[in-house]
């Protein structure tokens, strides 16, 4: 089941300058965080219940790098939150949609998360994102 | 004061197809609702307290029949609610963002929009939103 949105990811060219447009508008980042496998650097910014990532390449070969040359900066991703991330992706593969992740793998903020095919999806780059369990933290 | 996401817009070619791809999902569209002003026809999907918005054009010179040609179909726009619209839209101004809207126009759901020029920040295509109250519904 999806129980809200988890995050909203945007593709930034210098992480310091965006962390600095947001925070100048009143929206204050709370963490930085590496993530090597996707060789990208996530700055995580609250409001509400729900997040801004920016997203910035941590390498050439990123595919955030590649996404800003093919598109420019701008909105990447929109995660949802499911409770159940292994039964939510069969569900998807079940009605027709294309996973780019069969199996959950290690998001940034200690979630899992799996990517669904944007050919899939009408254009839209989803992620389903089952955040780590706030008692835990 | 920023107070939440209020909705993420995303352009779509067909309002039908892609309402049944979010119902299939699991998320039920609450309404439909034809914004003549913006040529637009706009799907409202609640996920907690966030709505994801399917934004169709009404007519081919629709911005949105404009935004598709160009990119795709896709995310939009991301949409922040905020307490007091003019002096959210006078302070983005103090900050050296450029004003789409100079003053604030009714949007869809009666709420008060006003967008930000992305060019002005990092490519996002930012809308500030005052929403209906909720007693006033």
């Amino acid at each position: 089941m999806i129980t809200k949105i988890s995050h909203i990811g945007i593709a930034v060219k210098n992480l310091e300058e965006s962390i600095e447009l947001y925070r100048r508008m009143g929206l204050e980042c709370e963490a930085i965080e590496e993530v090597p496998s996707q060789k990208v650097k996530v700055a995580f910014i609250p409001v509400g219940d729900v997040r801004i990532e920016l997203l910035a390449a941590s390498s050439p070969d990123s595919p955030i790098a590649k996404y800003i040359e093919k598109r420019g900066e701008g909105i990447q991703h929109l995660a949802l939150a499911v409770d159940d991330l292994p039964k939510e992706l069969a569900k998807a593969e079940d009605i027709g949609l294309r996973l780019i992740d069969k199996t959950p793998r290690p998001g940034a903020h200690g979630a899992s998360i799996a990517f669904l095919h944007p050919k899939s999806t009408h254009g839209v780059l989803l992620e389903l994102c089952k955040e780590r369990d706030h008692n835990e933290e």
